[in-house]
């Protein structure tokens, strides 16, 4: 986590910057329960696979995090809401103690919903008593920042891991009856060049940002171009036509593996109701959008796509740098899609950069030059995972607004589908 | 099945049977429902592995099991709950079509406990209407006879698996507060002789009795004496100092490869605390009763312990010989006490032999003499799984009363050990 | 093991014994020389599957067993070849101390062929002065037999261990060019009819015999009748017609469950090219004999073609009570198929009783009554097996001759179909 | 791979390049059964993993390619050995057909290892012969330069491999007997500093490469040292006091996660013998050499004893450009030493790059800039292993002489451990 340079010094109290982060914790928790609103109880207790976690938990990890990394650390007179909720909703932090399995969080049915609306309520309201009377030097106001960032996260993966629990069960339940408009056409692909060169990758300056977005360095890339839209639904049942998933040649050799093992026929959520292709959705089962951007694809189809399209991903660095200039919006939480939308007209621009779905990058998730883990358990938050994963750039239909940017960099195995991740096509 | 030989016609009207079976069934389908009470919707969706089903579940499947095999048949304007039902809450019936596969039981947060209750309230109806208007002949009052039988059946797997769920949770929650007297000592246990010879085996003439409890056949038995009560947690205690999970000479091949495969060191629930061992029960995690019996013990513990005492475990047909003239009662669900009780004093009687804990017998779950298995999906009740299962004769603190007799065939895998299993000694 | 009554006490030389096992011995140890000829070192060296064992291992193993049980005994001036090779070669025996695991003796490259040859002429050498200088009592002479015995046992396995190495090699080299007379039509099966009753069954008296096949015991049976021959590969093949593999009904439920795990369509070994089956033998890939009998069957297929059939398959009992009366012998090692013959004309007897295929019985692998496990590694030898499998009657075409006998019991477990297993059917 | 850019056209005959490859091929065919002469025919069948294959295939395999690729394509007379072999001995290539799986190589005792030498004869000799009369044009040449660096890479795997195979068995052979000089001291450890910039990467210009060593291309390096010396079995001893193993916070999480679970607590091949560590070599069990550089660990272990010491591990580039203007020879196959060698005395340089150890960098294995696979089966050499693998630089004790050069990059997964692995430390 890099934080802004702040003028005053670190143990200062920064009062308009703490005014701030409590509009935006508010707001961030509000948020959580409102998305756990559509859901029984029964709804959020349930896993529906290991990569996956309860609604539930996510309630409650959230909010252990401040509990665990602010209230019980800097506020002597904080009384823990229960104990054992340390454990129970600890989540990775192998510095923080020991924790229940992660294959078992779905085992959790006490404490119950009702308890952890109670405990979420109980560490909101010492949050606010904080905010009161509490010392909000920097110190503070880093974690606090970090800790609306990482329920930020959550909030995204609570519904990732709805669809994928929905998704598994006979009824097919919807999430929300919310109605989307659809399209049918979709401009042919633009290209947007970029001439490359010394450029500078990585966060600086004021804003937040995780650790893993530094430090900024240089970076010489050669001239690219970027299509100017994601890959629609469209493109990838042209893929599949011409046996996109039958034919080796496409694919890595990991992901080849992957296709036979599991069977692989299209993108996670699609299914075949007599020849024709609907797809499963946070708003029920619903035929599929031709004109809207691919989502539910691992690295392994992205790649294979690309190669089929005698093309290639982005790298991580031709993505950032290519984003310059543009706004860090778009189809995000905010506009209620709840999945992604049909692409607009060509326009010379790049377009759904920062929303409907994250695209794979050719990168490796590795570190920059220079970096190095934070101490303590807060530290574990990025740095161990940089190894077999791969950079995914932009946002997605769940994303919450404003919870990313161009320096942002998510990650993912390469068989990981659940995620709403899709691609677009870079070229030489 | 087998069925009362009545003197009426299969297809005449059995006024008496209907009316005593009505009350049975009203008071089983009363008794699941207060079953569930003490626990909140979101006890009832999870699963805690693929051996349990969730509660839920149980309340459903009892429920689809008159729909699907009273109703929809003999009742020409009965309508379906919910079409979907049939496919969710299908056990293993294959020839009643597709079912949701077992060890995803517990994704289904949808349909709701809510709508299961609904579900029950509606077929509950339509059975009060039927028997007041339908065609009460034997052919029907068998099957609901057997939809009594199979729901009583299930009270027991539900408290069974709520065990196993509540077990596997970090707060160790108690599905009931009741009280329990203990005991710290218990008698030396007696034998009880037989003289064996040619003895008849199996179910016959009036009241109720599965399929695989006949025919009724002639075995010849040798002279055997059984212990005239169970195998105590103190004699388990013993077992264990002398150092029975580590050594091989006690156990059969395959038990000895799970003790040393699962880590096995004393029965399923219990756990040691600084040296003291506990048991998880369904009144929570509670210190041993040395007095009473053993419960949670696999075939292959059973055996063992059998052969480190110098003993064996009697056969199925010495356990039912035995039983002739005894009270087919005992400490069984009706007791309230939901965990075995301390052994009473000596009294040259058989004890404990309807009621704390199934007792493993060494007989393997085969068929008998001349069965054979009734047609259509009832008949795949029993017979499909007389392969790699051993009897248990008896019944447990969780047996419904009257749900037991000396003829009743349990069964079970030889590693299973979250149902109430125990065991008695024999001897030649 | 049960031994003769001798006349003599215990610890007295037996004289005339003596010479008889030296010369039984002698030819077992060829034979199994003989048997390993027609393979390379490299043929020797590996394990095709966890249940199989390079042919070297037996050759070594069973060399082991006079060292580890005779030799090293009862010979004080005994020096074992190597002190490696107890540790290598011994099977199952904890009470033998540790042991290299089964699932890796493919693994032993070292030592070589030629060192386990030269091992075998070491024992070999040791037992013939054995023979002339110890002290060959009762004590000393069983375990001569029961190595005898023990190494004909591995001679069909080393046998059908090289069937399954070879038909998992893409080149399905043949371990002999033995010709084999094929006829294409077979008599219709005949029932032998027999009156049951209060029968003796097991070994008494003269001769060998394993522990498992006492005491012997009275036991009640019903009438019944087997089919005068085994079931044969044509019926196989109408069976397999009738959907035989497809159709749920005829199943057990765990055989059912393996059917779709593993994708059986067929027996073991047999292959369709084209439309028409062939089948992997020790003589190579071959058409299918109709008339012969079918083997590399599971219980599971056994028993499903059974209930197709509409009879059922018969218990050890009644096999062993059918069978007396009847030559031991058929066609076994010595005839030299090395695969089922052709069934003979009706003639209203059993035929195929002690030969080309072992028969599944519907009985369970359990004690007898009053059977207690022998103390020391030797009781490690049948009792620590008995759960989970089932028995079979007669011998195979690669059981060595004369080892077989009417209270033989063999045993393996349900699913697995790598012995020559075969199947008989029964009715009441 | 990237071919000499000849002045002669494509088609033509070159004849100075082919005199001097037929002696390197020669030379290479020659190494190859040398190194196999220590071998039993029962040694070179097995398989000790999946990751390894057996010798007897290493021959096979590497005679195949010149037959599949060069003999079949370009010399229209030629007569395959054995249809067979294409099946039994391709190893990935999906593009030439459908092969025996990679798990199953082990049990391929026909072919024989007689026939696999015969194999060779008659590949070595129709290569002769094609030397002699053939159109030995570049394309031709090319591939001929291909299967001599296949076939070497091959070498090194062949001991590697046969290591894991004597590793794995009781009575720990050695592949050889030679001596080796040992020592107990070590250097410390020095830093030899680059002054980064904008450099070249990757092979151009005369001489052979793969193709994944190009395209050659500009990357931005920030200054960086690297230690003068691999780290050594001695510091890794105080790596492992430390609690190395034990403590989390130096494992990525993957590795961690690896660690717990394969129970991990030195590098591969090292045994605890009451308390001193030992380690098996090819030339058998011997004392660990402490100033020999650290063998046999995965990227997990490499990056985490960078970590605890405070150091990181290099990338790719820096490591290419640090070894500009050495030698690029050192302690590979042709030193004969078969383990790594103990460091020399400090001399300001940078020592052990190419022999010894292969180092890890932390790069992950990604195309550069411009890289298109080649078309066809050639093509599937290394493009399609682009993922979830990591580069190693320099040479091992067991990579063939000349077999390789700054540029060239070999990669395994982050968690194997059977090559001759090390590791270098850099800093910023």
């Amino acid at each position: 986590m890099s934080v802004p340079k702040a003028a005053a010094p670190k143990g200062a109290v920064n009062k308009g910057r703490a005014e701030q982060l409590y509009a935006s914790l508010s707001n961030t928790r509000q948020c959580t329960l409102s998305l756990a609103r559509p859901l029984s109880d029964e709804d959020q207790v349930v896993q529906s696979m290991d990569d996956a976690s309860p609604a539930k938990w996510h309630l409650a990890h959230t909010t252990w995090f401040f509990e665990a990394f602010l209230l019980s650390q800097f506020n002597e007179r904080y009384k823990l809401f229960n104990e054992d909720f340390l454990y129970c909703f600890n989540s990775y932090y192998e510095g923080k103690g020991t924790r229940h399995p992660r294959s078992s969080r779905g085992l959790l049915t006490r404490p119950s919903a009702t308890d952890v609306r109670a405990y979420r309520a109980h560490v909101d309201e010492a949050l606010e008593k904080f905010f009161k009377t509490g010392s909000l030097n920097d110190e503070v106001l880093d974690i606090i920042e970090l800790g609306i960032n990482h329920e930020q996260q959550h909030q995204e993966l609570l519904l990732t891991d709805i669809l994928s629990l929905f998704a598994s069960q006979p009824l097919r339940p919807a999430y929300t009856q919310a109605a989307l408009s659809a399209a049918d056409r979709f401009h042919a692909p633009g290209a947007v060049a970029n001439d490359g060169g010394i450029v500078e990758i990585g966060h600086q300056g004021a804003g937040f940002s995780y650790d893993n977005e530094g430090p900024r360095h240089e970076v010489l890339l050669r001239p690219f171009t970027l299509t100017d839209r994601c890959v629609t639904k469209g493109e990838w049942l042209e893929f599949m036509a011409d046996g996109g998933y039958e034919r080796h040649e496409h694919w890595l050799s990991d992901g080849w593996a992957m296709v036979r093992q599991e069977g692989w026929r299209a993108p996670l959520y699609w299914e075949n109701h007599e020849g024709e292709w609907r797809q499963m959705t946070l708003t029920g089962m619903r035929p599929l959008d031709p004109a809207a951007p691919v989502a539910h694809i691992s690295y392994y189809e992205a790649d294979a796509f690309a190669r089929w399209a005698g093309k290639r991903l982005p790298t991580e660095f031709e993505w950032e740098i290519a984003s310059q200039g543009l706004s860090e919006t778009g189809r995000t939480l905010g506009s209620n899609a709840l999945r992604p939308s049909p692409v607009g007209e060509a326009n010379q621009n790049l377009q759904q950069m920062f929303g409907d779905v994250w695209e794979w990058t050719q990168s490796h998730y590795s570190p920059y030059p220079g970096y190095s883990q934070p101490e303590g358990a807060v530290g574990e938050y990025n740095g161990k995972f940089m190894c077999g994963q791969f950079v995914l750039k932009g946002a997605s239909c769940v994303t919450p607004d404003g919870h990313s940017r161009a320096t942002y960099r998510n990650f993912f195995y390469p068989h990981q589908r659940w995620q709403f991740t899709g691609l677009r096509l870079a070229d030489n």
